[in-house]
């Protein structure tokens, strides 16, 4: 009796384990962005990093680009296109004068990433699902929430300029 | 005899493998730093980011700051001194206009990074061998070649202005 009740204790646990896991598709459970179906990849802010860049403009942010494994692996391994899995993010802060560290340097040259700025955006690698906007699908989320189909609207025409990289403006920073 | 040659092959095959292991305090071979004794932690370019920043002045880059599992945990954790065993990463590169973003967005508005500029630097908690710093080793390396003396002197007498962080001045950016 103890044994058996020691086994049903065992497969409770389990399924309590698998139900708190992620879904296979390594994907969370939020909401999906329009068109392209993407969901925000759960544990993307632990991915590697690809590079960083500073916007001017409106956009008036400084940003950093991460990969999945599969998305460092193509960088480093120079694979053009980009296989499928591939999954591309960016994330983006507002850039702010740092006044703490320009006290120490003596002079104003220090920027800093501030608060978050202009969503977090992500490019997922499937050639067949994505066929007809180069293999890739395009997702923003501003504070969680997916940018409507008018913002999404804009990334495949935009990224086509840059069709000898598959798409990808964002080159690998050794 | 079959099982003395197998367990004979297992061991020289094991040998083999501790031999090729990096050192048990997870530096590589390289030379070290003076002063502090640091090298290079081996796959720190695989860390996750802490944050990023832009320097202007005559450092001009645009640069990440990485750091090892023990250290993101200490940030997301808001663990301050940070444990022993912290090591955060600063590398940088040349902050490049970006002719190629520039023409698809139609205004000069795009800096990303070029080749790595101002070598990488590190530095490594460790309160006792340490103490007379604050308990922070430090380090730089330009092209793999550990920076002299006089660089590292300065680091110290800098970093004490952030004495209520524990010597760092990178926030985490979330």
């Amino acid at each position: 009796m103890r044994r058996i009740v020691f086994v049903l204790v065992a497969v409770v646990a389990l399924a309590g384990v698998v139900a708190y896991m992620a879904p296979a598709s390594g994907q969370d459970d939020g909401e999906a962005a329009p068109i392209f179906g993407v969901k925000i990849p759960p544990g993307y802010r632990d991915w590697r990093l690809i590079s960083v860049a500073r916007e001017e403009g409106s956009l008036n942010d400084i940003r950093a680009i991460l990969g999945n494994d599969v998305a460092i692996n193509a960088y480093r391994e120079g694979k053009l296109p980009f296989p499928d899995g591939t999954i591309i993010a960016r994330i983006a802060w507002s850039y702010d004068a740092s006044e703490e560290n320009n006290k120490v340097f003596g002079r104003p040259q220090s920027f800093v990433a501030g608060p978050p700025k202009n969503g977090v955006q992500f490019m997922v690698k499937d050639s067949k699902k994505y066929a007809s906007t180069g293999g890739w699908g395009f997702a923003q989320f501003d504070d969680g929430k997916p940018a409507d189909e008018a913002v999404l609207k804009t990334c495949f025409p935009c990224h086509q300029a840059i069709k000898a990289r598959d798409l990808v403006f964002t080159r690998y920073a050794p």
